[in-house]
């Protein structure tokens, strides 16, 4: 949870509502109940709470801390395809412990947003059963705490990461090599009793930015006991672009946006087959393409349900032959 | 038609059989009879010709001139992304002026490769009763001779051109815009009696490199008289990734064998509606995407129909939800 201060060539906010976890629930909720876990400051007043709550998101799993909330700054060049930070207080965040209510340890499809990857595992080991576990992660993790991270990777069923950050972990520039590479970290069985073990085939989302996003699953589910296997690793791959939008005036909040809109999708249908992931991709990707079409949260905060239906209809147009 | 000289991080070839079109008819060849207009040299043997004629593509308009046949050079970088032209001799390219055979005339489908466009102008206006138009074209053009290409423009169903030519010619960096301001040109009726005149609506193809390519058609077609259009101009779009190939050797090629892969599938069907141009971009992915596995011409030179079967199913695994 971020105060939010952008720039970009068609406009300017300040002090807004944003961090992953805010794109992320207002994305979801759309289409399922969706439960925050995450760390505000004193000055997170009830008018950055009212446009959650106005979704039904559930905050009673955010902790409100002394001191001030996570804010960032960031100002985007003319084409919108380079940011400059200008400023990241990290603040309450800190000193983030997660602590969840016991109402939300029987939560079955959980998505660990990008934190520290101990943190990520603090987060899923208060979860009793998890059924479907998505992981966020960023280049910063990679570099800073690789060990941790491929423990986590492990425990993932779906690991979501733009295509430099897949690049960077697999130290290969082709995404489908790099894509068998990262699968087979995350195949490798951790020996970690149940229920934390994944069930299902380990699935890798590489998001491209405006170029959309390539899913890439195992063949086989690795609860065959497989583990690593060799150069003949077979993967299903799926290709979804961006939605070509004719004026984007602000990317931030996009992959959050979608990760909200694909884990909300998965949930609301209890469906993880190969088939259903697809559309919720397509789902997801909706909902990145509605985020950027107005400055932070304010598109997702607006949206209808008959929108969203319109452009998921749009996208099977777009790409169906 | 060319010598390509041709230097990747996986291997070189000289003096090969190349230029657009060689990759073009081998192509097109595939899904339909084919036949070439162009120039070579007195030193483009049968060597060069076997290969073309295995494929029955029909030779009888391949001028030789006296001279030497046209030779391209090309390095390109470690991540294929970006290429260095060593040489470009046009030798007898430079005097070419078009000359079809009678039984030319005839034929429906027609594609326009990417030479100065009052030579394609020429060449069309050899064909009695063109059925359906492809042209292409390159920044050279765009920028040397833009009144001449927008004369032929007009006179084209199907433009395909990459990214930063569309964004050159339209002065519009996001691909929409610059779309809506192409099909805008192709649209205003030039004052050329038929049957010049395109009958069909005005369709762009727009090719981004490994990140496939986005097609565009106004949704009303030119015949009803409207020639240019307000703000509101409502357009059909597709898009069609590169397929996520694991090792790409050699990119050269890969448009003109779009485009053959392309006006092959829609000569072969002799359909033009919006979902068979659909499935006509993929037959086209289908060939660039074997085309660069290979130096030059080599897997065009190889596969087979059930090769060609087998990718265009991969692609609509790939793509369709």
């Amino acid at each position: 949870m971020a105060f939010d201060s952008i720039e970009t060539p068609f406009g300017k906010i300040n002090k807004a509502l944003g961090g992953s976890g805010s794109y992320f629930s207002l994305a979801a909720s759309q289409f399922c109940p969706t439960s925050l876990v995450g760390v505000v400051g004193s000055d997170f007043s009830d008018k950055y709470r009212a446009p959650l709550r106005k979704r039904n998101i559930d905050l009673s799993g955010l902790e409100q801390a002394k001191g001030k909330t996570f804010a960032w700054g960031g100002k985007y060049s003319f084409d919108l395809n380079n940011r400059d930070s200008l400023f990241t207080h990290l603040n309450v965040m800190a000193d983030f412990q997660p602590k969840l209510q016991p109402h939300q340890r029987g939560i079955g499809f959980v998505f660990l947003g990008n934190m520290h990857p101990t943190i990520q595992l603090k987060t899923l080991s208060q979860i009793k059963k998890p059924k479907f576990v998505g992981l966020d992660t960023m280049n910063f993790w990679i570099e800073k705490a690789p060990k941790e991270l491929k423990k986590i990777l492990k425990l993932a069923d779906i690991f979501v990461i733009n295509d430099s950050e897949a690049r960077e972990l697999s130290k290969e520039h082709n995404l489908v090599k790099a894509a068998k590479k990262i699968i087979r970290m995350m195949e490798t069985i951790y020996p970690r009793p149940s229920p934390h073990k994944r069930r299902e085939a380990a699935t890798l989302i590489i998001k491209r930015g405006e170029y959309g996003l390539l899913m890439f699953r195992s063949a086989f589910p690795s609860t065959s006991g497989r583990g690593v296997r060799g150069e003949g690793l077979s993967m299903q791959v799926f290709h979804l672009p961006g939605f070509p939008l004719e004026n984007v005036t602000d990317p931030t909040g996009a992959g959050d946006s979608f990760a909200g809109g694909f884990m909300g999708y998965l949930a609301k249908t209890g469906d993880v087959s190969w088939n259903n992931l697809k559309r919720a991709c397509a789902a997801g990707s909706v909902m990145a393409s509605f985020d950027v079409e107005k400055l932070g949260t304010r598109r997702l905060q607006e949206i209808k349900d008959s929108d969203i239906k319109r452009r998921f209809a749009e996208f099977k147009n777009l790409t169906n032959f």
